[in-house]
């Protein structure tokens, strides 16, 4: 109970060189809007969860009163391309965290035969989009070829980053040779934004060269949508309050305080 | 000396299948006004006093002159549902600090035989509420049924987040199989409010099934509202003013200053 | 070379029950122009020096361009009554780090057979005080007594909070069985304070039972004043420009810009 | 995989008495272009990376797609004096972890027989300026002499400090009794300073006694530029407006965007 990540197996898939497509929350949403809809229309097993201290410290209550933990979460889905799917409430909540955490996720990965992942997320542009372009960037030059075919831009003015676990996971599993792929949908990064992750979706089925209908994609996006948008008018307001006031430990350390959402 | 947490017994009491009620500061101070409340007017005696280096680094100065440690205290009641009461005057300040002094906390429940727990907090709505209604949360579906009849509200519009010990025991306590609730006042979340503090009680009262004096509350809300809000008024002087001056390294890390009041 | 703290004797003196006296960096500077005073003033020689990783990572340079590194410092003195003095050019840049560099510092003194700290620091009242007095905290009812007489004002009207070490050796020390003062110079928090220090050290004298003579209180403040304070003025023009411009990571992480001046 | 810094060498060079150059990013990026360009212009061989938890948890994105770990990398060039060159994408990110990367750094040198050190990096100074001069810090007196005759500026009007590598390599390398000294371009810390990193290398090259053209410096900064800089304005945009609409989860923990650029 007192190591850093807890890691419960619902069952361990025997899996034939898996690919990972991984999409936790960040901006716009995109990458965790994607990957929830692609579990849910595929149909995947959850086989795992994974809970860390790296976590923001509290716990998110679903609309019937019951709470959940914060945590990540990994699906399997066996067919001609096995696939895993890892999506969850949170990103790890401190710097350091964030490696150790993507590390014990490629852990978990190389121990299912894992050698490719994706990673899904948005690509903010600061203003709004009617039809979002897929930017990619990848972790070997040799998984290039193929991308600008199916419409993945991967050349770009200048240099840029890749923030959080989509970013770390591709850097880190090249570290253990595996192939890496991010791909980006463009976003304004103002709100929740599902047609991005459609465009995410689209080409992500073409490489992996699956069907996928994004037909119910609209109302997934509107689910997480609720989930990050409804409690954080209050807490603001209550926020602004309290600084006016300097009632500074009213509420625990501000650090607890960025989730809210 | 060096561990991170100090667990001292005043002594180890011998309960039968305690309950543990948690209240420690937050918004509103509801938890704490109610817990201190509880054990002051059950007459509870205190046999467990917890020191972290997850606490703020500082001491509280009394009114005398003599200063107390940051800490969390532990009560025990026996009666025909005997009781552990928790409260203190500080939570964890750090993100991973949070999980550890939870599941420290809990290690100390299942050594005496604990099952239940109540945490009690505010449930911030950002404006001034005449009569505070109570919201629940559980981390079992089988705790929902009674709840109602006692006026606890659980079901909610949207998703939302319990943000520090109030929440984590909730969730942390869940993977060592025990129930747990937690009682939030509503709160404007902008000052000390007792009246919050008295709805969670009243309605803690009833779900525990024991009687419960409440004319001395608001009394105990003054007490708390001293200890936080006197020293905040000069304090934020200061820091703007210093901010003013540039003079960033008069004082300690802003870190350390988050929990002056 | 990889251990948190660093810990270099140049000597191990023999003491008689010594005393300790802490002044390091914090409101007002009271603190450490008051111990930077006594160990010159009184001719206590350098026997420690303390270096840590929770102190913030950069280098102090000198008006001559050498440079040292941050770090607290540990002399002594022979006399009626042994003393040692702690002093430093930092205070540990985090909150667990407090904790842990208060540990340390409270094994040293252990080691050398002291039983009894002052802690020196400045009491922030957020306007200018033409005469402060000097306020008190203790660790022990038993140490209340003598104090008025000489000044010290214990009760207060409502509780606060001393942070840093101060604060924390006191509430540590404790723990050991150690009595522990803090004597805090009233100050208005907006600028080097001596007269505050000067307040401070006539009441320690007084205390100590020793001859003090504070003529050259003046000099040693200014001295002070200058190391905090020249560099201030040009890091705030170029962080604001800085934000001005967007321009985040040409400096290292804000952290480690706190201490600046 | 687990421990908090992977290094790889590429090949252990045996070296006579080399001399370590560093420069990483900082105030005005003068360190880093000054290390870059001296690297390229000598024609130095990478022999090591350094990746590392205590850097930011993100990737850097090329013009072409591919990505590449935040890391710090190590060069050698063998001649009349043998040179190790550092340089990289990032410094640590966290205090603690600043003074835990430096001492790796000079457990790398140790092993290599440097004793040794030169930091480079940027003097803010808030103000445009035609000319800088060069500002000098060495960590023992010895090292002062000939400083001045090369047009290094050791004596200041007051006290000021180095924070992060430059500094901290220069303090801690003492400790080991190497010799350190930083040297440091006046630059205004508003933009990304060839000009100021051109003054550094002048004086380097006089203090090593080895002959370097700076004719290709500029393209070297504008590259350096560009790696910094684009980001910048989109990433500003989008946390103002979501600061402005309080989707406070929408991107990852706030330490994580700092170094976004």
């Amino acid at each position: 109970m007192t190591t850093e990540f807890i890691l419960n197996f619902d069952e361990k898939p025997t899996l034939k060189n898996p690919v990972l497509i991984e999409g936790l929350p960040g901006i716009g949403q995109v990458g965790k809007i994607a990957a929830e809809y692609l579990k849910d229309e595929l149909g995947a097993t959850r086989f795992a969860t994974l809970l860390s201290y790296t976590f923001p410290p509290q716990v998110l209550v679903k609309k019937d009163g019951t709470i959940e933990l914060m945590k990540n979460e990994f699906y399997y889905l066996k067919g001609e391309q096995d696939l895993i799917i890892l999506t969850g409430n949170t990103q790890a909540a401190t710097n350091d965290g964030q490696y150790r955490l993507c590390q014990k996720i490629l852990d978990v990965m190389e121990e299912l035969g894992c050698n490719k992942i994706y990673t899904l997320g948005g690509f903010g542009v600061g203003k709004n989009i009617d039809n979002p372009v897929v930017y990619g960037a990848v972790n070997k030059d040799s998984l290039i070829s193929g991308l600008e075919s199916i419409d993945v831009i991967l050349e770009r003015s200048g240099v840029g980053h890749i923030i959080g676990a989509s970013g770390l996971l591709l850097g880190l599993s090249s570290l253990r040779g595996m192939d890496g792929l991010c791909l980006m949908g463009e976003t304004s990064g103002f709100y929740v934004d599902p047609k991005s992750a459609k465009a995410v979706l689209t080409v992500l089925a073409r490489h992996l060269g699956i069907e996928l209908s994004l037909d119910n994609l609209e109302k997934k996006a509107e689910e997480v949508e609720k989930m990050t948008q409804e409690a954080a008018e209050i807490e603001k307001k209550i926020l602004e309050e309290m600084g006016a006031t300097a009632k500074s430990d009213v509420l625990p350390d501000k650090d607890q305080m960025r989730y809210i959402g």
